[in-house]
């Protein structure tokens, strides 16, 4: 019981403290820590800064150290039987097209909606006020017991955005110092808005650039149209032909390696009656693109995909240009799942596109052959039945294993470089709009998420 | 004899002038007449009293007149049956990039090269130093003979390049004074380099641009890829539609007003012997890309295109962005021969298009419905044959009857609002690098170009 109460006093710690924490999240939300551009470096360092000292402040052994790209931010704190890991980043997705945005991405403000308060800015949910969630579970625990729940390891880095270039050697060349008993993840959402979930599968991620070029020069349309190569005509083709008209991706191989669901996981995924109704609707679509034969969270969670992310080539500014230019060019990526190897896959689709140049066509391939493979957790772990239990109470609904479309290369990178299972825990919301203009994060994602760590650090630490 | 005494004495008179004509073109091109940008807009009224005074200098009754645009140059002068108008452009280009420019392109120079001397500046080939080229033919006239080489009307405009907006009007409104029996057209080229054309066949243009729109925001690919429509599929799969397998352009009715070449002209134009392979080989293609069964200079002249100019949609930035866009964009045009008519053909475009868009996609057009038809001359008009002549006395070779890839919309002006035809002849080459940095005109081009117009009005006048 005295458990129990040190619990209450916890939480009720969180509620009281609520507005203090908002103002924090406010703080590092301000800061433009956006990974992949450069002209935000001297930003991405700061958050990194910010968020040492915040962790100093809890009484953690903390530092932002460098990499050849931008800091890695480490704390260390707590005693206890068990080492847990705690991962997050601090760096965000660029903010284009800005003029989509109702309101400056980097200048946080709390706003009233239909469906509750929310704090509207780049990062908000993906991933500063998820990582928060954990940071201010912490500072509660110390505020009330004068010590941090457990042995804890907090790891944020600032790459996550841009692909984690520097993340695998960093955590090579750390690997002692970083291995814990388990790493906790809060990157992920709650299952349709209500039900707090813990991911067990995770897509891969390869991704591919290349440019297709023709002529030596941009050509007048009226002198060349009609016999000079058209490279956007190529590009048109090539990409037509990635999928069929069953919606399966055609490079030769590509579903070589992915395994079929589970029956267990397949009538788990059942009774969760996913409303892809709703969750396209709530985006301003009615009806499923992908595969014809699959089910959406199929779809979603456990089926690869090929989209195209980014195409351009020609004049694309106001009034026109009759041109032909001679340059196209494509961002493609491949969300993977089961077996499948990214690099295998890249080197299939480079040989698809190759055999369907035409005479007069040259490619120029711009990415390194790399990508992240698929991630399946082994639910057996009693630490996912002791975090299911504390999300349960917190959220007052069953807690669901779920799989998730997107792709968070480092538990993978986790088990394979420091020999640790992980669990992902995460509070956003499918509507959150990450990647996207006007990025929110719910107020009662943020205060609940926080809530649920405390619950959860109570059962595992 | 006596004409062909008075002949050789005005050809004479060219050709001892000729320092002079040159230092005049020069003048001329030293006004940074650049219609399509606000901040020339006093040069170009600068570049039209220039050539108003030089017109009256010649005894044409001439002025500069206001239009809601740059101003249009007329001048009267002369007397004769036979009322010629003569059309040219005064405004220039846009010059970027600067960078590529080797030296100032408003700062005009003689240059000797290895195929001759030239004169490099923007406009020296399009259209200053063609206008001239009729200009100074009729001050040559006039010093030997002292009046005009017959009923001369001077109509010179300054928005060819950016669109003609006051052309129509201000020929409307002027249409009694305009009207004149023929119209003669400097804007065009040599056949490959040495033999003199006349330019019988126009094409037309259409111009399209429209914007494909699925999700109501830009979409994560791992949280909706797979199970969202993603636009840039869409757009891939309609624009790779638009040929088929042997060049040919698939939009319905697409070559239902299109007439097949006549046997004469496909004879006159086998005589060519047109080099495609030098022709594409001098911009790094080899292989004529279009329908498979015409000939290169027929794809070229007299068939129809669909060429997109621009396509863009989702990230075209540094590094990655995994998002599926809400929406993808394309300018597409169309080169248009024989009867083709613009509005229809944008129509059966617009049709085509829409039949083959998903549930969940809609589409915005950004093209009013308008566009220029093709202008085919009838040479048979007996002007066609003199002016065949008098090119192949001055260059020493049989002069052509060739088409352009090009539009230059005016010629189907005159005839629709002044009711009369045109002649295009003109001494630009191929490698002038008309609306390309470092442009220039021979000085051969120039001054035989005089001589032709001597020539020529010997004969029309």
């Amino acid at each position: 019981m005295a458990q129990r109460t040190n619990l209450d006093a916890v939480l009720n710690r969180i509620d009281q403290d609520f507005p203090q924490a908002l103002e924090r999240l406010i703080d590092l939300l301000r800061i433009p820590s956006i990974s992949t551009d450069p002209a935000y470096q001297l930003d991405c360092a700061r958050a990194a800064d910010w968020l040492a000292e915040d962790l100093k402040s809890l009484g953690f052994e903390a530092a932002s150290r460098p990499t050849t790209g931008h800091p890695i931010v480490v704390g260390h704190g707590g005693t206890g039987d068990k080492h847990i890991l705690f991962y997050g980043h601090y760096d965000v997705q660029p903010i284009d097209p800005l003029s989509l945005w109702d309101r400056d991405p980097f200048d946080p403000q709390v706003q009233d909606t239909p469906k509750g308060k929310v704090i509207r800015a780049r990062g908000a949910s993906d991933d500063k006020g998820q990582l928060m969630t954990f940071i201010e579970a912490c500072r509660a625990w110390k505020t009330v017991h004068g010590n941090l729940p457990g042995k804890l390891t907090i790891f944020l880095e600032g790459e996550e955005e841009s692909g984690s270039p520097s993340l695998i050697p960093f955590m090579r060349k750390n690997a002692v110092e970083l291995k814990a008993d388990l790493a906790l993840i809060c990157d992920t959402g709650l299952f349709e808005n209500t039900v707090p979930a813990i991911t067990t599968m995770l897509r891969g991620l390869a991704k591919s650039e290349f440019t297709l070029r023709a002529a030596n020069r941009d050509l007048h349309s009226g002198m060349y149209g009609g016999l000079a190569l058209n490279p956007l005509h190529v590009l048109a083709r090539i990409l037509a032909g990635l999928h069929d008209n069953q919606g399966r991706v055609t490079v030769p191989g590509f579903y070589a390696d992915v395994a079929e669901l589970s029956d267990e996981l397949r009538q788990q995924w059942q009774a969760l009656a996913f409303d892809h109704t709703k969750f396209l609707g709530d985006v301003g679509l009615s009806v499923p693109a992908g595969e014809k034969d699959r089910t959406s969270l199929e779809m979603n969670w456990s089926r690869p995909t090929a989209e195209v992310n980014g195409l351009w080539g020609g004049y694309n500014g106001a009034g026109f240009k009759t041109v032909l230019p001679s340059e196209a060019n494509a961002k493609v990526s491949f969300r993977l799942v089961s077996q499948q190897d990214p690099t295998k896959i890249l080197r299939a689709f480079r040989t698809w596109v190759e055999a369907q140049l035409p005479t007069d066509c040259e490619i120029i391939w711009h990415d390194a052959i790399e990508g992240s493979p698929a991630s399946v957790m082994s639910i057996t772990d009693p630490a996912f039945e002791a975090a299911r239990a504390a999300l349960t109470e917190e959220w007052g609904r069953p807690a669901a294993f779920i799989g998730t479309g997107g792709s968070i290369p480092i538990a993978g990178y986790f088990k394979t470089y420091l020999g640790m299972d992980t669990m992902l825990i995460g509070f956003s919301r499918d509507d959150d709009q990450i990647h996207s203009p006007n990025e929110k994060y719910d107020l009662e994602c943020f205060h609940k998420g926080i809530r649920s760590w405390v619950r959860i650090l109570e059962k595992l630490a």
